[in-house]
């Protein structure tokens, strides 16, 4: 989908489930600048083309398709409200098996004082996926990144990824991703079972960023990323689902 | 407890519950080398003593007490395990009564697959702390600054501090008290009930220490703390119990 003698720095086709929402074009925006094709996945395709054509600095590179569609990509990132996240990956749990699914989503209510973590039978929206995707391979990624940085401007977004997962090798690709995106890092936060208190910790940036009137971003200091082998030997180039079971 | 014509960066009198144990001797060494008074507190009130003159650094601002003593500073902080928290508070509810109590505690289960946050019945150590200390202003701070770091080095610790709690006054005063030791940086992460997600946080930072072989920071990006107005207002010479109730 790259223009002649265009470099795509990245190969995989990735997708969004519930790409009409801000933070779900926020990614398909910052993916797409980073080179990489983006299927923006939405219930109606009509939609979704209409948002994807509105979507800057793109270079045409984010294509409006159906959730069912965008479920085909080598990647897909979920991006829906949590109301409708079980719903929708039931729905779709044939079309993601085999494929690295990155949830996105934060359980998150709001009231008077603020936003707070709503609980989740399964522990985490992440887990919610893992249980109701057993044949995916589930991680979280992407929480902390508000849609407003991820839609607007052009510089370096300064903060890290923490991706959680059981599955090291789609964790890795998820880590390489995240990297893809200039002034991302993406670092491994652990195992599935920490999604939730990753998901979480959403809850207390929106306090923070209420309070010093900012969209804050995390750095981990002290963290020499080189010190973990696999990351720099993902492939982003080439989909090779295969290699990955 | 200064030396003559040494002046104290922090004149309030910091205690230290659980004080013999590597966060507690962690930190009362931070605050005793940023000019404080600290009372560790014990048990034993005999071998606080020899703990605390063990203390590197201090120059001698670090006094070994029992932890009823330690519970009548200006500034308390517990550092117990978890499993001696709910039973040190009750005891020591009367004398910290009007105390500022920074609950340091973080309930951690650890397994074959890492650190995991335990259920607690209020929700988070520091919400039982308020709970079983319903006349002391309870905060939680200090929860991912790791032992090591705090006990070993002269270096600045880069690293910010979350502060969370529902009383502004006393959550300014423990902001303050972060930023007097060099590199940390005390923010406010919003109200006590967020305190679940910053203990159990340090989940998620043991697995990347882990993962990289570091002890992990955390820095906010893009937050200017001067957007806040009171917390360069506190007095941390004076203590002023009075005026804070």
């Amino acid at each position: 989908m790259t223009e002649p003698g265009e470099r795509a720095q990245i190969g995989l086709v990735l997708g969004v489930l519930g790409g009409t929402g801000a933070q779900g074009r926020g990614l398909a925006r910052r993916f797409a600048m980073a080179g990489a094709t983006v299927l923006l996945g939405s219930r109606d395709a009509s939609r979704a083309a209409v948002v994807a054509a509105g979507i800057a600095d793109t270079q045409g590179r984010v294509r409006g398709v159906t959730n069912a569609e965008a479920a085909g990509a080598d990647v897909v990132f979920i991006a829906v409200p949590y109301e409708g996240h079980a719903a929708l990956l039931t729905e779709l749990s044939e079309a993601l098996a085999g494929r690295i699914v990155v949830d996105c989503v934060n359980p998150l209510g709001f009231d008077k004082r603020g936003a707070f973590a709503l609980d989740v039978p399964e522990g985490s929206a992440a887990e919610q996926a893992a249980a109701l995707l057993p044949r995916s391979r589930v991680c979280a990624a992407f929480n902390h990144i508000g849609a407003q940085r991820l839609l607007v401007g052009h510089d370096d977004i300064v903060t890290d990824v923490l991706v959680v997962g059981d599955d090291l090798v789609a964790k890795d690709t998820v880590i390489a991703l995240a990297c893809a995106i200039p002034g991302l890092r993406g670092l491994d936060g652990g195992s599935l079972r920490l999604a939730r208190h990753v998901e979480a910790l959403t809850a207390v940036l929106i306090a923070v960023n209420k309070r010093y009137k900012t969209h804050a971003g995390m750095r981990l200091t002290d963290v020499d990323e080189t010190r973990r082998t696999v990351d720099n030997s993902v492939d982003l180039i080439h989909p090779s689902m295969g290699d990955w079971s």
